[in-house]
Order: C-alpha cells, then structure tokens, then sequence
C-alpha cells in the first residue's frame, strides 16, 4: 500500500474524494492521508502555500507532486532533493473552451432577452446561424487555438490573431487591425506583458463593427477600461463579459458591476479543477510505481 | 440569363439579399424577381400560403422551389404539373445545434447567477467541468444525434435514448429510465406522435437526479405542464428552458411565463434560415440548368 500526504490542507475539501477515486481508477493501490510520519511517505500532494516548508525528513518521498503549475515559491527551497512535478492540468482548458463557446452562444443567440423577459415579449424572430457570426481570437497559444478549434467546430468563422507570426494566424498591426473589422465577437486569450497591456484602447475599440462584444478570459490589463465603458455607453461595443479585472476581486464601486451591457464573471473560466487535476496526481503517482518517468518535472536550473 | 420568380411575398425581405448572392456564388446567370410574365419565369421560389395558386400559364417553368419543407398545401394542386421540390435546410439542423449546445453550457455554466447578479455577489467558485456533467438525448433522429455529437465534442457525457432500436442509444422503458436517472440535463428531441405524448410526466420526471434542467426545442406535447410545474416548485427539477409549447404563443396567463425556474424562447430553436435556405435553392436551379437530377425532389403519390 502507498502512501500518499496530502500536504494541501486549503485544497483538501476538493480533493478528498476525487484524489482516492482518480487513484482507484488508475490501477494504484493507496491511502490518501493528511497526516503521517515522514518515514513512512511515498508521495507528497503539494501546494507551494502549503505549512509543510522542510522536507528533509522524508528520506523515502519518491516524489512531490504540486497541485499548482507555478512552482516558484517552492523550487529554490534547499530541503526539496526529491522529484518535483509541476500541474499541467488539461481541464484548465477545458473549463476555458466551455467558458468561451458557452458566453460566445450566449450573445450569439440573444439569450439575455429570454432569460431576462419581464414584458413577456414572444418574438419569433430566428438568431443568425453561427456561420453567420465572425469571431476573432486574439492569442492563439494553447487556450486560445483550443477556443478557436471548438468555436470553429460549431461554424462560427474564426480568425486567430498572434503578436507573432503563426500559420493559419494574422499577426502583428495591420493583421490586428483586420480582425477587429470583421468581428462580431472578440475573444481576448493574450498573456500580459508590456506589449499587450491596453491592446484594446479607444482606437482600436472603434475599429469593431456596431453592436460587436467582447469576451476577456484572459487578462484584466488587455483592455483600457475607460474606453471601454465609453465605447460601450456610445452602443458601439454591444456587450462586454468580462471573467479578469485589473483589480480582483471586482471592487464594490466599480462601474462594470452596474453597467447594463457588462456581464462580470468571477475569474471562473479557467482554474485547476480537483476532476482533472487529481488524474494528473494519480496518473504521476502510477509511473513512479511502476518506474516510467514522471511527468512534468521541474527543471530545477531552469525554475520550471 | 435565367429567371426567378420570388413568389413568397411575405419573405421577400429576407431572401432579396440573399438569393441572389447564393445563385451567384453556385455560379448561375440569373435575376430575381418579384414580379413577371408567366412566360418568361425558369423557376418560382415558393412558399405553400403564397397567393400563386394556379401554375398553368408557367409553360417554361424547369421547377417549383418550396421553401417549406412541408408541402402538403399544395402537393395536391391540379395545376402544377412542373417538378416540385421542398426543403431540406442543413440550417434547421445547425440551429439546433446551436440552440442546444448553447443552453446546455449555460445551465452547466451556472450563467444566470452571472447575468443577474443585483447584489454583485463575486463567487470564484469553479463550475464542474463538462465531462463531469452528463447529458440524455431523447430522441435520436438526425436533429438529436446532431446534438449530441456537438455535446459529445465538448466533452459532455452523452447518453441517447430512442423509442426504437438504434446502435448505440438505449431505447424502450427501462432504458428511458436509465437514461433520466444520471442526466444532470435532459434535451428533448423526438417528435410528437401517440406515443410520445406526456412522455415526461411526473413518475418520469421523479427519476432525475434533484436539480436536473430540462431543456425542450422538440414540441411542447411531450410534457406533461402540470407535473413540470409541480417538479420545479418542489425543486426536484432546477430549471426547464422551453422553445415549444402546446399552445403558440404561450398565453399571456400561463405559468411558465413567471415561473423563476422557467425560460421562455419563443419557439427559435430551430427554423428555416435565409442563408442556407437560399443556398438550397440555387443548388437546385444549378442543377436544373446543368440537367442534373434535382434534389428533395417531391414524390406526388406519396406526398412528400
């Protein structure tokens, strides 16, 4: 029997049941435990916020495996000289494609007149079919060419735009500027950095067509909040849903919160989820039992 | 060049674009019109209500182009000798498709709390992922399996379920009940006969699991209104999204209208769209000028 320290006691409600069950089902044979004597712990569960800071102990520890996929807090830690592995969780993009496809069909289809009807209006009138409906998305690493995939599978045409060239992609201004002309929907997907900080500003806001929404997933700072709410309070913008803040949670006196064509989604799009996450554990915990190398192990030179 | 005549008046606005675009995207030579010497017409576009009843003078006319796909008004009209075509709109499906898809990721999105949020709650709490979330088609035809290889795409564990025997779907009474009793949604999809009527009732829906959602874009028969209700007051089902309803439009006094657990579309889920629809037709006048066989040609014995 292995045993395995859950060393993440904040996370433990989530992984209580799903852990042992990811395990079960991938053949190994273990006890989850969130308390032991060092002597006797195979594997260490791990959150680089977790109380346990000194692993000197754990002399038969054949790995530590960590629920979070940044490990910067934890790979200079000098008692670490076992295996670590960082989380590469595949229901991070998952949850992001259900996000974007989910809220992209919302304004698609107009639901928001029929979820909020109080007239009781029965207007017959047909949406548009998705073919119909040009999505941009802006970021075409991972998440965003999963998006653009699942978007593109339900018909809506999709133009990817990278900073940087990539096949099948516009890049760079003049390609941006293209995108934003032809969009319906924008869905953001850019990382943060100096150069996409404010990427979409007044100018290129203006450049959408009428009536055109915004779906931002990816980064608070993407968007220049003024010119947003101006274009928005103009109607140009259509509809803004927003899952990122520069500030989060949202603060209380921000004028998104009451704004009527701004959804606020509480950063859910994309997280580690106990499901997907606890597979990932197990699937790691069942290749070092069976001595196939780990999965995502940190480089400790490189810090990931 | 080839002569069309629009003879659907009350459709006009939305095929006088699109019409044309189709035909000259099919690479056909032609104008449409609505208005015109019987002599001088090739094809009518046509719609079974329009005023055009008598074809007799329409001597050069290739074929009679329904854009409905029922043409039980005029299969038996004396007059029309020249070939009779209906629709099959690759539209209808599609939208569907979307209508579907689009609900199932709301309700497994937890949208609403989102779009109305009055106390501007900030609750980063995760939905489940898709794959944690399973999903019972009733009814498999080409609309129901369409949808549930969408769902399927996106993760959803599907369940199918057919009166009749079918590869890979349950079928008869206990596998109905099989298939309510793990849907955390239920999409409705099979037509309305005798059989079907009242399919959910209240025994039926007492088998879901507390806070399953129903979604229904198949007809309004195959509830039993009464038991919904009743389900929904008592909380056992969580939400019913309704496209269709025994009675068009919903009255004014009928429940579901108020009912917080009830969203009302009025009957959209799936219609004949300008933009396939169109690309239909102008397959068929191709066809008719290159002396190709036409489609959805009607079989006036049978009558469809």
């Amino acid at each position: 029997m292995t045993t395995v320290l859950f060393a993440a006691p904040s996370l433990w409600p989530e992984y209580q049941a799903e852990l042992p069950k990811a395990l079960a089902e991938a053949g190994v044979q273990a006890k989850v435990v969130i308390d032991a004597a060092p002597e006797v712990v195979d594997y260490i569960v791990y959150a680089p916020s977790s109380p346990l800071q000194d692993f000197t102990a754990y002399h038969r520890t054949k790995a530590v495996l960590s629920l979070w996929a940044g490990v910067e807090r934890v790979v200079g830690n000098k008692t670490l000289t076992q295996p670590l592995c960082r989380m590469v969780d595949p229901g991070l993009t998952e949850g992001m494609v259900e996000w974007v496809v989910g809220h992209a069909l919302r304004h698609h289809l107009g639901m928001d007149r029929h979820i909020v009807n109080p007239g009781h209006v029965w207007d017959p009138t047909c949406p548009p079919l998705a073919r119909e409906h040009p999505v941009a998305v802006l970021g075409m690493g991972a998440l965003g060419a999963a998006c653009a995939a699942a978007l593109r599978a339900l018909n809506f045409p999709v133009t990817g735009w990278s900073r940087t060239e990539k096949p099948g992609c516009l890049h760079g201004e003049d390609g941006l500027r293209q995108a934003l002309a032809s969009a319906q929907i924008v869905v953001l997907l850019l990382p943060k950095t100096p150069e996409t900080e404010n990427l979409l500003n007044g100018e290129r806001l203006a450049l959408l067509p009428q009536g055109a929404v915004i779906l931002n997933p990816g980064r608070g700072a993407l968007i220049d909040d003024g010119a947003l709410l101006a274009a928005l309070n103009a109607g140009h913008v259509g509809h803004a849903t927003l899952d990122v803040f520069r500030v989060e949670p949202l603060p209380a006196d921000h004028p998104f919160w009451t704004h009527p064509r701004v959804t606020v989604t509480p950063h859910i799009a994309a997280d580690t989820r106990a499901y997907s996450a606890a597979r990932v554990i197990a699937e790691n915990i069942r290749r070092g039992e069976t001595g196939e190398p780990f999965l995502h192990l940190v480089d400790r030179a490189r810090g990931y």
